[in-house]
C-alpha cells in the first residue's frame, strides 16, 4: 500500500482521526490527490481503498506535496510529528487544523517559519459529516499568500472557508469566542427548558418562542457590535440597571421553581459588578468593559 | 377631559407609563375606541388629543369596557388599582401586562376570578416602538375563552400575540427563560468580543462568524428539545467530557488575553459538575437534568 517514491500529490494529510478522515475524503471527493498518513497505518488503508496514497512515514507524505495538512491530538503530537518531517518542510504550506491555544499557534508558527515553510492555522467549526460541503466552515490565519494560493483545496474542505488575517492566533481565539457563544446559547435553552419543565411544558413547545427570543436579540447584535467598537454604551433601548431587576426576577423565579441557579447567579453576580462599577444608566454593551478592565494591558 | 358617564370603549387602559401609552396608542391606531386612566392624568389628556377616552378614576375606565388592560409598577400597584375599581370588575377580562412572577400572577388571578372576572397575564416581549406592529409579541396565558373572544383587540397590540395554556404564570415563567436566552447571547457574544479586542479585531469583524455560530448552535435546538423532553442524551455529536475539555481552553484563552473569567468559569463549573454526576459520555442536553435534580419536588 505503499506509494511509490516519486508520487506527486496536492496535498498531505497527517493524522487519521475523525476529523484527518473526513478532511482526506472531502478532498478525493473534489478530486485531489492526497497523500495520507497515520501513526496507527489501518486508517490510511481504508484511504488508500478510496484512492488516496498512503504514505510510509508523515516525512514521506510531506514530501509528495507542497500543501501538508495537520490535524492530530494536541499540539505536542503536531510538533512531534512534523519534527519527523523537519528535513523536508522548507518551501512547503503547513496548515494545522489540531485543536489549540492562540499561544501554541503562534509559537508553531514560527517554528514552521524557522524551518523555511509558510504556516497556516485553522479552526474548524463543523462537524465530521459537514466537512466537505458548501455550507461548512473552517477559519484560517496566518500567511496570506499561502491561504490565496492553495484556497480552491482549502475550500474543497470547508466551502465557507475563512482567512481571518495573518496573526497565526486568530483562528483559535475566534473558535473559542464562538465557543462561548455556543455554551451560552445551549445554557441558556437548558435554563429556560428546565424552569418550563417544572410548570409542565415540554422543550418542543418552548422552542418557537425560544427561538423568536434568539432571533430578536441576534437582531440586536449589528448595533451592539457597534457600541463595543466605539467604547460608547447608551442606555436607550434599557439600561443596565433595568436588566438587573429584571435578572432578580430570573433568579427569584428560578429559586421558586427549584431550578439550580448556577447561570441566573453568574448573570446577576456580573451584573451587580457593573452597577458598582457605576455603569447603571449605560446600555448592556458597558458589559465588555468590565470584561476587559481587570487585567487591562 | 373626562368621559361622559355613559361612554363606552372597547378597551380600558390603565397605567400610562411608556409601555401604557405605546399600548393605548396601537388600539387608537387600529381604531379601538379607548378608556385611559392613569394615576397622573398628564399623560391620559394627552392621549385624549389622540382619541382616547380620559377617565377620572381606574374605576370609570373600568366601567366604560368588558375588556380591561393593565401596565404598571408592579404587582402591588396593579392590586391597589384594581382594587379602586373592585366592585365594577364583574364580568370582565383583566389582561395584566404588569411584570413579575408566576406566583404573583397566579394570585391576582384567583383574586380577579373570585370578583367574577375572567384574567389574563401577559409578558410582553417587545420594546414600546414595537407595539402595534405585526412583528410584535406578547405572551398570554390564563382564561383561553377570553383569550378567544378579545384576540382581535390583543392582535392590535401585538400582532404576534399568543396564548400558551390556561395556567395565569405560564406568560411570566416564558419571559424570564426568554431573557435568559438574551443574557446568555448577549453575554456570550460580549465575552468573545472582549477576547476578540485584545487580539485587534474589532466586533464588526467578528459579528459574521459569531451570527455563524447563533445560527448552527439554533440548528442544533430542535433535536435538543426533543432530548430534553424524552429524557435521553445521547453523546452522538460531542459527549460532555468532549465540551468540558473545550471550556478548559477558552478558559486558558481567557486567561492569557486578560479578559474577565466570570462567563467561562461558570460554564466550566457546571460542566465540571456534569462529569462529578457521571454524565461525562452523554450529550450536552445532559446539563437540563443537573439544572433539575438539586431540588427535585
Amino acid at each position: 500500500m505503499s506509494m511509490p517514491d516519486n508520487a506527486r500529490a496536492d496535498v498531505a494529510v497527517l493524522g487519521l482521526g475523525t476529523m484527518g478522515v473526513a478532511i482526506a475524503r472531502a478532498l478525493l471527493a473534489d478530486n485531489h490527490r492526497a497523500a495520507v498518513w497515520n501513526r496507527t497505518p489501518t486508517r490510511a488503508d481504508e484511504l488508500a481503498e478510496a484512492g488516496a496514497q498512503a504514505a510510509d512515514s508523515a516525512s514521506d507524505a510531506v514530501g509528495a506535496s507542497e500543501l501538508v495538512l495537520i490535524c492530530v491530538t494536541d499540539y505536542d503530537a503536531a510538533r512531534a510529528v512534523l519534527g519527523s518531517a523537519e528535513g523536508r518542510l522548507a518551501g512547503r504550506v503547513v496548515v494545522n487544523l489540531t485543536s489549540g491555544s492562540s499561544a501554541e499557534a503562534r509559537s508553531l508558527a514560527a517554528w514552521v517559519e524557522d524551518r523555511g515553510a509558510r504556516y497556516l492555522d485553522g479552526a474548524i467549526l463543523a462537524g465530521p459529516a459537514d466537512l466537505g460541503t458548501a455550507d461548512s466552515l473552517i477559519l484560517f490565519s496566518g500567511s496570506q499568500a499561502a491561504y490565496d494560493e492553495h484556497r480552491p483545496v482549502l475550500q474543497a474542505v470547508a466551502g465557507r472557508a475563512t482567512h481571518l488575517g495573518t496573526d497565526a492566533g486568530l483562528a483559535s481565539i475566534h473558535d473559542v469566542a464562538v465557543l462561548a457563544i455556543m455554551w451560552s446559547l445551549l445554557n441558556g435553552f437548558l435554563h429556560g427548558a428546565a424552569l418550563l419543565k417544572r410548570a409542565g411544558v415540554r422543550a418542543e413547545a418552548f422552542l418557537p418562542i425560544a427561538r423568536s427570543g434568539i432571533g430578536t436579540t441576534a437582531g440586536w447584535l449589528d448595533e451592539y457590535a457597534v457600541q463595543v467598537d466605539a467604547g460608547r454604551h447608551p442606555g436607550e433601548d434599557a439600561t443596565l440597571a433595568t436588566h438587573v431587576a429584571a435578572m432578580q426576577h430570573l433568579l427569584d423565579e428560578t429559586h421558586s421553581a427549584g431550578v439550580d441557579p448556577a447561570l441566573p447567579s453568574a448573570f446577576k453576580a456580573l451584573g451587580d459588578r457593573a452597577l458598582e462599577a457605576g455603569l447603571a444608566d449605560s446600555g448592556y454593551t458597558a458589559i465588555v468593559d468590565l470584561l476587559l478592565e481587570k487585567q487591562e494591558r
